[in-house]
């Protein structure tokens, strides 16, 4: 099948075998997926990873070992867990100490004719989702996650730095719980998403004397950090999103004196993405800006890198 | 009087002016003082503050607006909060944008015959704590409000870094809470004031494969950040106690994909510490090395920066 491979640092369109599903694993043909900044970042040598990338996206189930799933149009969860480890056990298989995941650690991706996941990762895409759409139910489930770790009161105020499509996804999902919500970036064309939902936008670099209770923090750059501790209340939450190689340079004291918490937030909840996806209180089809054919990956990575560009999409 | 003032990065014994206490603040006279790391790094530069060091202290009431305080063995508070702002309203005074801190910003602390200090600052010492042990109710103080911000179960598993004052009070307090706490320090003599409160201890360098719910750094080096994150398992806590000049170098990307929280922790309850050292459920006297008269601050200062000394007093 044809695939983007990462190897030795490098992308690599080739021809590689299809992969076979194992026991409890479905077989999934690949309708549309995404290039994540991640993706960029595993490029750069992030998790070490080699092999088929990409680990947003919507196929449709080929085989599977209950007929059921054939044809289904689906999403899938990307860490595959062991299910037996103290952390499956305590309700937290996203953090099996054995896990894989898909694109990012020890199997191949979803930039890919075909690829194979457990059946227990896999939901249904209802039909009112586009395959587009569904290409964002993996990251607008990392959004959510937000909600899940930090209580959030009508009265709390939101910053939200970052103007890629977590930033978003992360503002969106905050404005349906809390009335002030402030997104900061820079990129005017990427905010007007935001304004149209009455979300407050400032550029950086503009003059901003206002602090936050809850601050997140999806730029993508080390330099994000510093921002969210000068923004961010006494005894209020920074909310940590972006991941990168390189380790950062933090103000600890900042932190203790304060009494500022930071929190590590990765994957999230897909049943309440799709159930937003589903019912539309998110936008996400404005962020999309180009879609190629796999052969074109090249391209599209490099359109990707593009500070002012959201959403590539890679169709197979 | 005498006092102990840091000026350009020297401290200096010397006679300055005693303090004339303000509208609400009451006169205070030291009996004992106690070094703390804090004023080791106030040294080298942190906060950037000038003027009379010393911020754990016992003293007796002089003179304050109401007679019943007239004579009182005290302890203080010593954040020094407006009273008005929004953080004071919500219940964090201690957070005071404007507030100065006693021995820390723009207040003379306790290394001195007399300090001033708000009246509501102020906490009886019951008799049966000495004026040894009454030294150590600020430091406590700031250990038990590890117990505020972290809901700890019997079976979370807890490791202190660093065998200093606060990584032996923390350890003591954590282990009321929870059955299973280490200590990770330097030296043995430290330890072994914990391994007689039945809490394990390991020194630095051995081997630890264990990982842990929750990990307080105290270690009071930018190291101990990278230790606290090797050693807390996903979606663990790690909580910050060590305050330094410099910044510290962190991997960002561990706190995200395990999505550890990091809470930053500073001063805490005074009436939970009174209780405490009233009922004798924390040991701390076992940790005072020497007590120096106020002149001989130079020598009292060099043997606290010594890494096999915990406590040292001076008495004005």
């Amino acid at each position: 099948m044809k695939a983007v491979v990462l190897e030795k640092g490098k992308i690599r369109f080739k021809d590689i075998p299809q992969p076979s599903p194992s026991e409890n694993e479905a077989l999934v043909k690949v309708l549309k997926a995404g290039i994540c900044r991640t993706d960029l970042e595993l490029v750069k040598g992030y998790m070490g990873f080699e092999g088929v990338l990409g680990h947003e996206f919507v196929g449709q189930v080929i085989q599977a070992p209950k007929k059921s799933w054939w044809g289904k149009r689906v999403v899938g969860e990307i860490n595959i867990s062991c299910g037996e480890c103290d952390l499956c056990r305590s309700g937290f298989p996203g953090h099996c100490l054995t896990r894989t995941v898909l694109g990012i650690q020890n199997k191949d991706g979803a930039f890919a004719e075909f690829l194979t996941l457990p059946v227990e990762n896999l939901h249904l895409l209802p039909s009112n989702i586009s395959d587009i759409e569904g290409v964002f139910i993996e990251p607008l489930a990392a959004a959510l996650e937000i909600l899940e770790q930090v209580p959030l009161g009508r009265k709390d105020s939101v910053l939200v730095l970052g103007d890629g499509k977590l930033g978003l996804l992360a503002a969106q999902v905050m404005k349906s719980r809390t009335d002030e919500v402030y997104c900061r970036g820079k990129h005017e064309r990427k905010l007007e998403i935001l304004k149209k939902r009455n979300i407050q936008t400032t550029l950086s670099g503009e003059k901003l004397e206002k602090k936050f209770d809850i601050v997140v923090e999806a730029t993508g750059e080390e330099k994000g950090i510093e921002e969210a501790l000068l923004r961010v209340n006494p005894k209020g939450k920074v909310v940590l999103k972006s991941t990168f190689k390189q380790k950062a340079s933090v103000d600890i004291s900042k932190i203790v004196v304060d009494e500022i918490q930071l929190i590590g937030s990765r994957c999230g909840p897909f049943p309440k993405a799709i159930h937003a996806l589903k019912t539309k209180w998110v936008e996400v089809e404005a962020m999309v800006h180009a879609d190629f054919p796999l052969d074109r990956v090249e391209e599209a990575f490099t359109l990707a890198q593009k500070l002012d560009v959201i959403k590539v999409l890679l169709t197979p």
